[in-house]
């Protein structure tokens, strides 16, 4: 596999808590990351989401040495040129849309480039993964995904139910992304994706962003880092490689959220509910030395890590302004 | 006087409905011109403002040979020079921030360079001017105040209280403007200003946007061409020239706002409550002949049209992004 980049390879995370200490920040920074895709809480009203939005906005001003909005691929590159970690905002929720179309133009405007059709549960865009029934994409689910495909955002499966999810990759002009799953195959339960799923993302240049997150990880926090790489390697035989990334997924532990932490040490989302080679894998040298343990090639893993996601955004995240 | 560009002089109008109609749009073009300030109704709640802002993005898209988004003096200028009406977006009332300051930074994001402190009411930034009591600039006013100097935002203290206005005045460390009135010596009433207020906006470099609104003018409806210009040249004697500029403040009439106008007429709004000499007023040129008539030289008539707002806008609208 040829590489499209010059320079060391790129390290992308396409979900990376919601935390946008100045500890995260700088462990963003150490461990090498030149993207991250944060889902912004967006579960309590248009109002609280905004400010969220314009908290990151904030960061952008306030740690320019560390961080940088990404609102296209070229940003993307440019973020990873200038040695700071580009940050792609999304929401954890389509909840602020309510059932208003300008919504959406007006998110774009403010940055943000990715969104999720659905919580868990139904919503009004699309069926939740965990509910009995999936009544598919909504009239209005199908406008959002038109509206996205034109924006240039990223339409996020993650929790979507899987009859709405097959008619989202369907209708959708762009590949569409699940940022934070695993094979059902290899791990049964609501959140991972069935076989049938990930053939049809995967045939539709879609992307699969691999997770860390112990509910979706077979045994839990118990996984091991060997056991983890070779479901990764069973995935790449099945589906090929190119529709495979990084997704950590990793959910605040809200304890950890409120309590102050050192500088210097991890920073304090997901270290709570995180397998316990997380604090290994966190540096991403480590997840290199255990894909190519498993017997990846250095392009393998450098598309694992980085490259696939970036070819996705190249045709996905195509508007600046 | 001299002035800083070459070319034909810039026109400017600080007060234009919220129309933005294609008949609106070409007739800015028609008149010649290169930007106005618009002040998007903001007082059906957050959401509906933001419908508002989105729909003038749409514009901005679907009509960029007729009319450009102005967030800084410098994007004015290019809008000029390309022949395009610039459109500096504000709101016409404070509202949708209610008590909440990150709603300031999300509508800079969204474009928005020009708020009102206050309604004719009494609100939660400042006292409004048909209120028998003027308590001040409130203490969330003072912080917003210095969030709109930080940003580059214009104030606008048309509708703000006597107390209220001259305490903007002394707080903020930019020039504020008064968007749309005339001065109450020469027709009384609470939209119109003092000597006091009018002396120390205009020491302290702002700007007054000389109004047609009916209801600012003496005589309503029956004041003439020649009188509106005589005011001006009176409150030019009174104030000097640098802080006089044109700001309509015709509101739209509901009913001419609901009706279609063929393509080429003079726009529907205002011109149902505008003075009889509305529309030839409304074509710049009368404007002008009118200002050298009662015996301004050309380069004040070119400062009062356009020029003296031009060079506050250079010391307010100082960030594009």
């Amino acid at each position: 596999m040829s590489t499209s980049t010059a320079g060391p390879p790129l390290l992308i995370d396409a979900a990376q808590p919601d935390d946008g200490s100045l500890t995260r920040l700088r462990f963003w920074r150490e461990a090498g990351l030149d993207a991250v895709l944060v889902a912004v809480s967006a579960g309590a009203g248009l109002r609280a989401t905004l400010a969220g939005i314009a908290a990151w906005h904030r960061r952008f001003a306030g740690h320019a040495e560390l961080i940088a909005p990404v609102r296209s691929s070229a940003e993307l590159r440019a973020a990873a040129a200038a040695g700071r970690t580009g940050v792609i905002l999304g929401l954890d929720s389509p909840a602020p849309i309510g059932g208003d179309g300008n919504l959406l133009a007006i998110l774009h405007l403010l940055g943000v480039r990715a969104l999720p059709l659905s919580d868990a549960s139904q919503g009004l865009l699309a069926g939740g993964c965990e509910e009995t029934e999936d009544a598919g994409l909504t009239r209005l689910g199908r406008t959002v995904v038109a509206e996205m495909n034109r924006l240039g955002m990223v339409i996020d499966l993650s929790l979507a139910g899987e009859k709405s999810t097959l008619q989202t990759i369907a209708a959708s002009t762009r590949p569409v992304a699940i940022c934070h799953a695993n094979p059902a195959a290899w791990q049964p339960g609501p959140g991972n994706k069935s076989a049938r799923v990930l053939r049809a993302l995967i045939d539709a240049g879609g992307m699969l962003g691999l997770s860390r997150d112990p509910s979706l990880l077979r045994e839990g926090r118990a996984c091991s880092l060997e056991a983890f790489c070779t479901m990764i390697a069973r995935t790449a035989e099945a589906y090929g490689l190119e529709g495979l990334g990084i997704g950590s997924g990793l959910r605040l532990a809200p304890q950890d959220a409120a309590s102050p932490t050192a500088q210097g040490e991890p920073p304090s989302g997901g270290a709570a509910s995180a397998p316990a080679w997380f604090d290994d894998l966190a540096d991403p040298l480590a997840l290199r030395a255990g894909l190519a343990e498993i017997g990846f090639a250095e392009d393998e893993v450098d598309a694992i890590m980085g490259l696939n996601w970036l070819r996705f955004f190249d045709r996905v995240l195509v508007q600046d302004g």
